[in-house]
């Protein structure tokens, strides 16, 4: 998987290294769509075995298989091979196509949404319509399907949409409130997919980007009940002072929403959830799990630390260094031969104008930590393969990269500031390429002291 | 030792708390300087037993006592509990004074150094100069020794001396920088003290209150070998442009010591440390290892992650949340009831004008991520009982925190970015009060999921 492995190998500290990458690699192999689908689904008889759900087959008249996110295309194409020609017809958005029969396998962008995404949530709407009572839908989210399946609610256009969230990107509004307002103006968003699917039955197959996989989340939750209101999406506007600057469609929308003359998104116990089942498929403890596993075969005593981190991706990474620096001291909190996995998603503040990643700030961030220790070697990566705006999955360094990077003239501190975590490890030699895994359940890190 | 602590208990999920605030405690107390001393100094027959060394004291003509720190005064009224009127004479300098027999106590300032601190450094240079070859030096050393221990190099003042560490911190040169600085112009620091006892049998006792433990850096290393040079301490004040800004007096010491007119600071090898025994008696390790104990006591799991956890206060408490969410979520990295201990320094990188410390910051970064979990607490307190500028040792906060901060209209966002996590906790009642604790082995993180 990992392209430059040798390299990256021979670049240091060759074991620590070595355990690292594989360490790391066999977590991401765990959660490829292709294994996780093969993994939970299945067909006995006639009945179809979803983890602990089962269904019969004969029950449906026609299955519909829709879907969106960075491992779609795949995870339909792995259905497809289980459930063949009982599927009747599909549509799915992933920003690779592949050629699936019976499923329109339809190219959108990430993470700008784009006119093809649109013209895919478009045509995945039509499809629902058809859904009737005695039909199944198999609903694909991934990663990415946010922004892979955009359909603002006409007059509003993708534009005025995009507009609304650049707003409020910059105005520092939170993720959740950035939800609230979306939701609100989507056709596809915050269970508004099930409310097109109802009456056919639902089985949403997730694999989770979002920590702690909450469903309404993952994806802007296309099949989960809404908390959020009309109500919380204006205030949102309007306490970060842009209800002025937002499209007139927008804010016409929303007024109408207050004024009750549009239906809410549909929440917790409404109808149209009552066929639906949301199946976490996996997500990225499953990762980490599976680099357990790998470190142990390889003799390491192991520790998973957490699926959840969060936080400044280099403060994340000088704490981190701390626990690994212990582990040489002290023998706490585990004895080498040691490996400390984790997981989760850290943010970037960007405040230079480098390139980078939050996995590659986060190595840059240890680096200094880790200064002068030998046999030791921290990694940081994406699962997608894709680290921010970057063509590589995240990087790697050891005890001697500091001295590496000062013989080069490199200074740490000014590739930070910069936000160029790309740039160093570009010449450090240190970034890991493995191009797009297919997959996406967030970040994973692997420490390894010897 | 917590006089609030019945309140701190009553304020919201009250076992989780209860375990947290009892589980700090217990590791404040294994680290107070009594304990310390009387754990690894004593007397049997002739010999002086300091952990694992041991020194015939028939060898000894006479024992001086010197040192500084914010426990110093009372780890030399333990020592003299110990060596009684064995000791012929003695100076510490420690912010709180106390009477002891032979020693004297002077009252010094810290953060920032002053007049006081001075004349107690300069009486116990005085008072090495008659130590002799046949003499025992006992060295008392803990978190606070560099400020509380004041001796610029004559014609240069403190004021002076003041003013080169000012411009230093004001453009960012970090704590090793401003070091080699300041052991250049200084006549304790960077092993001078060490030579002021030569040719006499120095034993210093170390409670660290610094990451790893390192000489030279606790305290500045008045007995340990300095690895930097004039030519350092000169390229610092070059590389930030600051060198014409110095005092004059301050630039022609440092030229002078260029053109090695003035002796360099002792290094590793030199004949003065040939009889100096550097012991580090105590560390934040042991107070994490006192906690974790306790924990086991109260029938909890219990992980201690690191002693050596460093970086920006408010991100680390979001890092650590995430750790105890997986807790809670899947019973990794163990499982409930758990606890988990880490200790280390954060830093606060003050943008705003509030009033607070890394502690309390650490517990407000944190408090979103727990929002709405039962059962858990995590509580952050600096083992000196003073976080920052403040009264407070620090702060705890369970998943209630959240929803009554916004109850009392209190946006942890703005608290955040006025570092006023002092007033946060104040209005919520959550602030930890012990007064000073008299130990200083830096912060310690206990969170509890049960």
């Amino acid at each position: 998987m990992i392209r430059n492995f040798q390299e990256l190998v021979e670049n240091g500290d060759e074991r620590a290294r070595e355990i690292c990458l594989k360490v790391a690699t066999a977590g991401i192999e765990r959660v490829l769509p292709e294994k996780i689908i093969k993994r939970h689904v299945r067909i006995e008889g006639n009945r179809l075995i979803v983890r602990t759900s089962s269904y019969d087959l004969r029950n449906f008249r026609r299955i519909f298989v829709v879907g969106g996110g960075k491992a779609s295309s795949t995870m339909a194409s792995v259905l497809y091979e289980i459930l063949g020609d009982k599927i009747e017809r599909g549509v799915i958005v992933d920003t690779t196509v592949r050629e699936i029969p019976k499923v329109e396998c339809v190219r959108g962008t990430h993470p700008i949404p784009g006119e093809g995404g649109m013209e895919g949530a478009k045509k995945i709407i039509e499809l629902l319509k058809e859904a009737d009572e005695d039909d199944l839908v198999i609903c694909l989210i991934s990663g990415g399907g946010s922004a892979l399946l955009p359909l603002p609610v006409p007059p509003i256009t993708l534009e005025e949409k995009k507009k609304v969230t650049d707003l409020l990107l910059r105005c520092g509004a939170t993720i959740n409130e950035i939800n609230a307002v979306r939701k609100h103006i989507s056709l596809i968003k915050g269970g508004q997919l099930a409310r097109a699917a109802y009456p056919a039955t639902v089985i949403t197959l997730l694999i989770s980007d979002v920590i702690g996989d909450p469903l309404d989340v993952i994806a802007s939750g296309p099949t989960a009940p809404d908390a959020s209101t009309f109500e919380d999406a204006v205030n949102v506007l309007k306490k970060y002072e842009i209800w002025n600057e937002v499209p007139n469609s927008v804010r016409e929308r929303l007024e109408k929403g207050l004024r009750g003359e549009i239906p809410e998104t549909p929440k917790e116990g409404d109808e149209v959830f009552r066929k639906v089942n949301n199946v976490i498929l996996s997500n990225n403890l499953e990762a980490l799990i599976g680099a357990a596993e790998k470190a142990k075969e390889l003799g390491m005593n192991v520790l998973v630390l957490s699926s959840m981190i969060e936080g400044e991706s280099r403060e994340v990474g000088i704490a981190h260094a701390g626990i690994l620096r212990e582990v040489v001291k002290s023998g706490i909190p585990l004895k080498r031969p040691a490996v400390i996995i984790s997981g989760g998603e850290t943010t970037v503040t960007v405040k230079g104008s480098g390139k980078g990643g939050r996995a590659m700030e986060f190595v840059l961030g240890a680096i200094e930590k880790m200064r002068g220790v030998d046999n030791i070697a921290v990694l940081c990566m994406g699962t997608d393969g894709i680290d921010g705006p970057t063509d590589a999955a995240g990087a790697i360094a050891d005890g001697k990269s500091y001295e590496r990077a000062e013989k080069m003239g490199l200074s740490i501190e000014e590739y930070l500031k910069e936000n160029n975590s790309y740039e160093f490890f570009r010449k450090l030699n240190d970034l890991i390429f493995t191009g797009p895994t297919g997959t996406n359940v967030s970040d994973i890190r692997v420490m390894v002291a010897l």
